[in-house]
């Protein structure tokens, strides 16, 4: 509470993660039996709104500007219920100092902007995102959305355009019409160029005046987290641009948050030139970049089942773990979209940011505490200890067109957006080994593909076998093949399963393999929010843990650049796979090699 | 295969558990996916039929007189099928001796007597289970079941007793009612007195009016299996006059196996008696103690968990495991058949035996091998291991009358049967601990009484909390609350599941608590045959593995005979508890001592 001074802002550009202790916890609810835990959102100490968020409507964020957000609570809310969401905050003192301005929980405000709005991401994933989340309360009281584009758009048309995406929750669809027409009425559009610094402050001009009169009459310049939809790895330059005319309009005061999507660079030379681009006017903590699987609700989860379950500890570690697979498949192709896609091909595309971002996550040695810059720095430790990826440990396959059931399906490169001699892979597969003390010569598989048989990620921990098995002498070798598995379905059907080996019910004594089973959509009525509603929302609060760092950046180019450079320079010729099948048959070849076998084939996969 | 010889005989009654190395392994069925893996029954050498009990029907048992059976399989298999039946066993050598004496697969015979076969085990456990054997075509072709007791009866009358108890299974309902007229014209009645040499000398001549041609005309006494029925530890000597004439009548060759119920003794001394009256005429190896929780699925499953599974390797010590509870609840009291009850008390009735059986094999360390003796071997050591009982960890307890919804449920001592004084527990906990390496410090609780809210028996693992838990500083201290937790339900609906700290799905950070679950009748469709069954067939099979060994028995009742005998003469008042409730509030403070809570309480148990 020692920023008490400068609380007429909503919220405060530096040291934002670095301050876990004014985290406003909050005690189990009562009527959740004993177990059940609860928590605030992670190190949020930059917005100045209650949030709402479900799952637990007490949550309560604590930050900078929190007086206000207290004040209003203590004119509303009964002293008990008030004190179950402030628990840890002790109030008296606070009290005690005279409230010499004039605000309250509405006051606070946040104007976020999607540069690029006439296009698809924005569309489909955006503006549903940032509207489930008003939805939800979990935007400030104020808010205001711009769309950017070049087309030219009135706001009427881009409100058109928006509401045909828009879905409410299935599982509350009150007022939701009402609600889409109160989301559409903040929404704004306002046409422009992405280099031109005139358009830029002429934007800036307009977000003015959409904000509240006590933003105008303090003097204050708003907060901003704007969307950079535009490919910035194409458009180096035009992103500089932007950088520096929000920088300029956010200088004074407030904050400026750039959330910035892939592609970063097709290299480490571009990436370094496009990460050099955003810090000169940004600073590395107004930065966000995101990588969706990052908010994968299993992914989040990933942390929470390692280091909130004792009896995963002991095997977290080479001594059990004999391998681990990180699993993307897609069931269909580029179809008419490859444009994009055959400037950087599979590997950059999955598999050196979300595949491998997952095992970062999955490998790291525990952090110093849940805090964004501590798994960061673990994170970056598992990919600078990775060696480097040898050609020969990597798999490329492209689909070629498939004939099934009297229907046709286009090969890559009939693609009309694709060169027909193209060698783009959008099948590969690699084998990655972390050089540390957990995880020496534990192979990490990866395996990502376009129009393969299903689609899917997943991440497969393979256990050792059993050593001196007592059933082995009875069973014959194969149960050394039948070795426990955990699995971490991401996508589709969110579940958790290990495989164990089970007797059969009945006399004798026959052995199967049968799973201890979480099934997440048996167990959860909820809706899971799409992973940009949870990275949108982190990055308004100003949330990094789940964004990439520069470092994390640079060191995963480090990883993957070389053998980018050699696949492309020798030319390597992709093993062709029908559209449709489970992809080449050298992924197997490859798994054979470390004595692995992929866990998603199979009848009970 | 060395015992050719005297290959005639069905059976050898001498070193039967010392040959694991003629088992008769198969191979995987070629059309169960990769990880199924199938075995025979274990350590069986000592029946001559080509066993087709489910689940797998190409189990083939192996033992001295197998040539027999090998013999009709050659006969009448396809080579295929014979080559999957007999993978192991290298046929040539033997082939190539003369066979000189008349036999096939079907000259296989059994004698089983059930002695006490008016009474309700045999009418409601002992006939069902023999007929689903029958059923399920796990009885030797020739096999004849007399039924002995002091009643007079015709065989018509016994069958007709029978019959009514008879069901067939759920899964296969065909032929039912043609099997059961079959099964019961095998069936046949003798009357005598349990302590008259001669009423058993007219039995065995009886008997072997019923055994086939081959049988007589071989001069062989036939292979008999006899059920004890009567309490043989109020019969000691009824117990001795009945294996005095067993033994005669087998003496020559055959072999005889007695199967006795408990109680085995009330206390170190009678058991001891009883062991040196069953001794006086039978070998160690003949004598089958029955505790048919040994039998249970889910109990035979333990060691298949245990040792077949990886992961549970390193978490199977105190290093991991906080407490270790077994709970045994029945939602009924005595019911008016409380004489015997009374006599023993919830402690002997239950936890000397099941619960302890249940702890032994739980903790024991990995045998030699799967082998009967080696198992039995490693459960006494836990046994001897164990800290004596101190009086301060038991607390017992005993339901008094209670009325719910206008039904009144009867006090323990409202029972006719029940002296008015009664002081017989029927509802214990008590504290035990393992003094080795491996367990020294950690709880083993045990639980166990009738006329509670629920019936269940489960075994329960608590592990120790998360060291240094992330999560904790943003939970408070109910996570380390929250550990982990392994259950394995033994009945009614068989189930492993394992709880784990997960996080809810949605915006937020909140864990709970989640199973990954495996819940038996979702994932196998075949009926649990009863603990009886299994038990039933090992015996006439000579697998001693789930039955209890002398030097068991007695490490035991060493275990509790002192606290028995404190409690007994000091006349301890039992804690009252209603009936239908979860028990006297004492079971808390027991557990609360240890810092435990029991697992079987509170809203996601």
């Amino acid at each position: 509470m020692a920023a008490l001074s400068s609380s007429k802002h909503c919220c405060s550009s530096s040291s934002v993660y670095s301050s876990s202790s004014s985290f406003g916890f909050h005690q189990p609810q009562r009527n959740i039996p004993f177990p059940a835990v609860s928590q605030k959102r992670l190190g949020s100490k930059s917005v100045s709104w209650q949030s709402k968020c479900s799952p637990s409507s007490n949550v309560i964020l604590m930050q900078d500007g929190a007086l206000a957000t207290k004040k209003a609570a203590i004119d509303e809310a009964p002293p008990s219920k008030l004190k179950e969401g402030l628990l840890s905050v002790t109030l008296p003192e606070e009290h005690e100092q005279p409230i010499n301005f004039n605000m309250n929980a509405d006051e606070s405000t946040v104007t976020i902007t999607v540069v690029g709005a006439s296009g698809d991401l924005a569309k489909k994933k955006i503006f549903p995102a940032l509207f489930a989340l008003y939805y939800e309360d979990c935007l400030p009281e104020h808010f205001t959305i711009f769309g950017y584009a070049r087309s030219k758009m009135t706001d009427a048309e881009l409100r058109n355009i928006v509401s045909r995406t828009l879905t409410c929750r299935i599982d509350k669809r009150e007022n939701c019409s009402e609600k889409m027409e109160q989301f559409l009425s903040r929404c704004f559009y306002h046409s422009g160029q992405y280099d031109s610094q005139q358009n830029f402050v002429e934007l800036d001009k307009k977000l003015k005046e959409h904000e509240p009169n006590f933003v105008a009459s303090s003097g204050w310049k708003g907060c901003k987290s704007t969307f950079l939809l535009i490919d910035p790895t194409k458009h180096i330059r035009r992103c500089r641009k932007i950088c520096a005319s929000l920088s300029a309009s956010a200088a004074a005061s407030g904050w400026t948050r750039v959330i910035v999507e892939k592609p970063f660079g097709r290299d480490s030379d571009s990436s370094a030139a496009l990460t050099r681009a955003l810090k000169q006017y940004l600073e590395e903590d107004q930065i966000f970049r995101i990588d969706h699987y990052l908010g994968k609700e299993l992914v989040e989860n990933l942390s929470v089942l390692r280091f909130s379950n004792l009896i995963f500890e002991p095997l977290w570690s080479r001594q059990y773990i004999r391998n681990v697979q990180l699993i993307f498949s897609e069931d269909f192709g580029t179809e008419g979209r490859g444009g994009y896609f055959d400037h950087y091909g599979i590997i950059r595309d999955i598999m050196q940011n979300h595949l491998l971002q997952i095992l970062a996550l999955f490998a790291m040695e525990t952090p110093v505490s849940l805090d964004a810059e501590d798994i960061r720095n673990e994170k970056v430790k598992v990919l600078r200890s990775m060696k480097t990826i040898r050609i020969d440990d990597v798999v490329i396959g492209q689909y070629k067109s498939h004939t099934k059931g009297g229907v046709s399906y286009p090969g890559y490169t009939d693609d009309k957006t694709v060169p027909k001699d193209s060698l783009t892979p959008t099948f590969a597969a690699a084998a990655l080994f972390i050089d540390n003390a957990r995880w020496d010569g534990v192979p990490f598989l990866m395996k990502a593909g376009k129009a393969l048989h299903n689609r899917r990620a997943e991440i497969r921990v393979q256990f050792r076998h059993v050593p001196g098995n007592l059933y082995n002498r009875n069973f014959g070798t194969d149960l050394d093949r039948a070795t426990n598995e955990l699995v971490i379905r991401v996508q589709p059907d969110e579940a958790i399963y290990l495989k164990i080996n089970n007797k059969v019910p009945g006399l004798g004594m026959r052995l199967d393999r049968s799973n201890l089973n979480l099934l997440y959509k048996a167990r959860y009525s909820k809706e899971i929010p799409d992973a940009y509603e949870r990275l949108l929302l982190d990055a308004i609060e100003g949330e990094r843990r789940l964004f990439i760092r520069s470092d994390e950046l640079d060191a995963a180019w480090s990883l993957f650049t070389p053998v980018l450079k050699e696949l492309e320079e020798k030319k390597i010729i992709p093993e062709y796979y029908p559209y449709g099948s489970r992809g080449p048959v050298g992924a197997h070849y490859l798994a054979a090699r470390y004595n692995v076998k992929w866990g998603d084939i199979g009848v009970d996969e």
